[in-house]
């Protein structure tokens, strides 16, 4: 399908800067950019290529101001990346969405489904599911007894969900997630031997939820482990048992969260963060990738860096410090020496 | 079902201290205690909703000694937290439990099964096993071939159990774990290429051994990877090939242990801990989470932490010190200063 | 089967030193060997065990000196791990191969293969996919539409392959594997919601690449995630959208590598390490365990270590120091109380 500068502008409430007639039919990288294609600059690391790009028409944000000519068409924005965004769920909108039911899937008889439902080939659902509408349940995926889904959610291929977890509406999970397993949770029985402790309660996926590829999340020991609305979650994330996520919140792959540890809205950590059980984290919280988290962070908008973390500033000083660490031994060694010299001289 | 507190203080050899006959059909939170509830304070962190707690009874330590009124009745015994984990699994144990086998799941003719078998939707048991009585092996489980399975083993949704590993009894493998792929072993062929060296070891787990969502253990190059007694491994764990973990050690989530490294007994280790390869760990030693173990640790009971880490109160003290980094270089810069007019002042 | 030494000797072009009709049946590890079986010498940790092992057969390098005596009769090479991996794929080679298409399994009618297929149970196949010869399917394996794959690929059970990706020859996918899952790209929609980024790109492996279980490669947003011939992946990986990994690169499990970065060609990554995105790594570069990496790396063969990392040897002095902090903190401590005395003394 073809599409005008013109259409595309209108559609983004942009301002063209050219020709309004020239056309795309495809989208490309700015580094890959070729005729007939639409490319855009947000992260100003490739404004380079804005330059030298083949693409057709190129989506920028309204305060980019060009050093050089460009041969592609601009489109001004005022957010090329939410731009972008619009375009591509357009994009996705219009193909046709899967539907149907396998012949070789399996749902019980006591469970329901919404309109629209799409079940995979050899995905399972268990007793007495309640589905919603348009739902998209790809093979292989598993839905234990007594699981609600909301409308309008995705489960990719290899996706696990335990018994009597709820998910909301618009959620995404990605392949081989694994919503509701067991918590980590065993009282020591004898010097040396451990008891398990059943996890009796569930997980909660509330509204927009989306999770990343074979990332965990534990059922409750008691209650629910709660993902609020709007969270992300990227791949291989570790999210133990009682665990409450803020909404809004956002997490950089493989970062783990211990039990109980309650994370407020609109936070954003990095990849490869760890925070210990039993914390409070205000909302609006920035963690540095690798960072670890000993203790509750109780000021909104606090930005930590470190293993154990704190404020990112000082951490960074001090880090300037270790690196220097050789030669503030070097001044050490050399102030003992003249001290002594001092000292024998008087 | 509803129980009254005696008979619960009867099963549990506990104190009541209150109302007998009072009666509870559910378990809670102690934050989210509603009347008709038990609940339970074992970690001190949550003391203060002891007091305030809607709960109909409460399990406490023999130990705790109240502030204040308790509306709760308490049941007063050695170990809250052994004591809820034992009704729990009481509660556990009175559900029925999946059996049968179903239309749609495939165990090769050749492979032996016990009593009481639950073999789910779509799963897979391949040539030559043998596997014990009273096993549950849910939706989209993998058995491949010569797999020797014991009694009373639990499968979640998507374990992969590659040919040839045995695993013991009361085993419990939750949703995606991974047992038995190959070890990560190449042999340099030119400067650039790698031949892959075949893994025609096995992974063994004994008795007990309990491991979280999507872990991994490899099957050894050689002989065997082996999971000892009453090991509990969390979510997202990397075993190498040819690790050997001790008895009734504990791993939490995210920690991975490099090739041959022997891990002695009643060990634990926090989140994303990381061991390289060939160290040999002895028994009983802690190590702080996000920790790198760079050599084997010889003394029993060792408490560790830091990336490479060191006796757990040297790096703290020294972790200490380096937050503090900047204001020792400010006090190196006026040594300096002063030393310099003492010289000139001489 | 059984091997004289005089036969082994001559696939290996290596020499016997001792009894050429000596047999074995087996192979065994140095410190668990038994009679009638060969073991190798390649880790100089082992050596002890070269003395006393009761491995018939021993094989070691041409630059191994013997202290004492061995029992074993030693076949000496120019590199003894090599050796042994020729043995075993040699061994490997010889044993049947899994073909046949299951009964429960399904391709869909558009989809082609070439010879030879296995396809285990429940494994599935989209729309349009392409599929060379020899390639071994596990169960539960996910294939989805319009996937191409080369000839030899080995995918172990619960592999999912999303859409539109395109595998090389000779590759091999451990269980759980995840390819082509969405990158995590969201766009900032109000001060507190997100706008997903469809992701609209996908994942290429090139040859002989060898991916560790539960390893996850998300797709590109435009263009490809790119994974260069030869390279391996241990487990439990993060590889984010559009990053490129140059050819023959080794990575150790749980490391991450976020959007967009470009690795070079031959480089080695230790366990856990994590790389922040829009990065480009030179060739040749080796990255300690649990390094993280802020900013690129230009030159060559740079070694380096750290959270921040910078160059290893350079790290390890610093660690050096840290560890000593407390005595350099006294240090100055001493030092200021000199100065003092000093300065009333004059």
């Amino acid at each position: 399908m073809e599409f005008t500068a013109k259409a595309i502008a209108e559609f983004l409430k942009g301002e063209i800067e050219g020709d309004a007639e020239i056309v795309i039919s495809n989208v490309s990288k700015i580094e890959e950019g070729e005729k007939g294609t639409l490319t855009f600059l947000a992260n100003p690391k490739y404004t380079e290529y804005a330059y030298t790009t083949e693409a057709s028409i190129i989506i920028v944000n309204k305060s980019f101001v060009p050093k050089k000519k460009i041969k592609a068409t601009p489109i001004k924005v005022d957010d090329a990346y939410q731009a972008i965004a619009s375009l591509l769920q357009l994009r996705e909108s219009m193909k046709p969405k899967k539907v149907g039911i396998h012949t070789n899937s399996w749902i019980e008889e006591s469970s329901k489904a919404g309109k629209d439902l799409f079940l995979g080939a050899y995905a399972y659902v268990g007793e007495n599911c309640v589905i919603g509408d348009n739902v998209r349940i790809y093979p292989h995926v598993f839905i234990g007894d007594n699981v609600v889904i909301g409308d309008n959610c995705i489960f990719y291929p290899g996706v696990k969900i335990y018994h009597e977890c709820i998910i909301g509406n618009d959620c995404i999970l990605h392949g081989g997630v694994v919503i509701g397993s067991d918590g980590f949770g065993f009282a020591p029985d004898t010097a040396k031997d451990y008891k398990k402790v059943p996890q009796i309660g569930n997980v909660v996926l509330k509204d927009r939820v989306e999770i990343g590829s074979n990332t965990t999340i534990d059922r409750a020991m008691m209650g629910s482990t709660i993902i609020e609305e709007g969270v992300k979650l990227d791949n291989l994330i570790m999210v133990a048992h009682n665990v409450v996520i803020g909404e809004n919140t956002i997490i950089a792959a493989q970062s783990g969260i211990a039990g109980s540890t309650k994370i407020g809205r609109e936070c954003m950590f990095g990849g490869q963060v760890g925070l210990v059980g039993h914390l409070e984290i205000a909302d609006k919280v920035m963690i540095a990738a690798q960072s670890g988290i000993p203790s509750s962070i109780k000021k909104e908008g606090t930005v930590v860096q470190g293993a154990p973390a704190f404020p990112i500033m000082d951490y960074q000083k001090s880090y300037v410090y270790f690196r220097k660490l050789p030669s503030l031994v070097a001044r050490i060694n050399d102030l003992e020496k003249k001290l002594k010299e001092l000292e024998q001289d008087i």
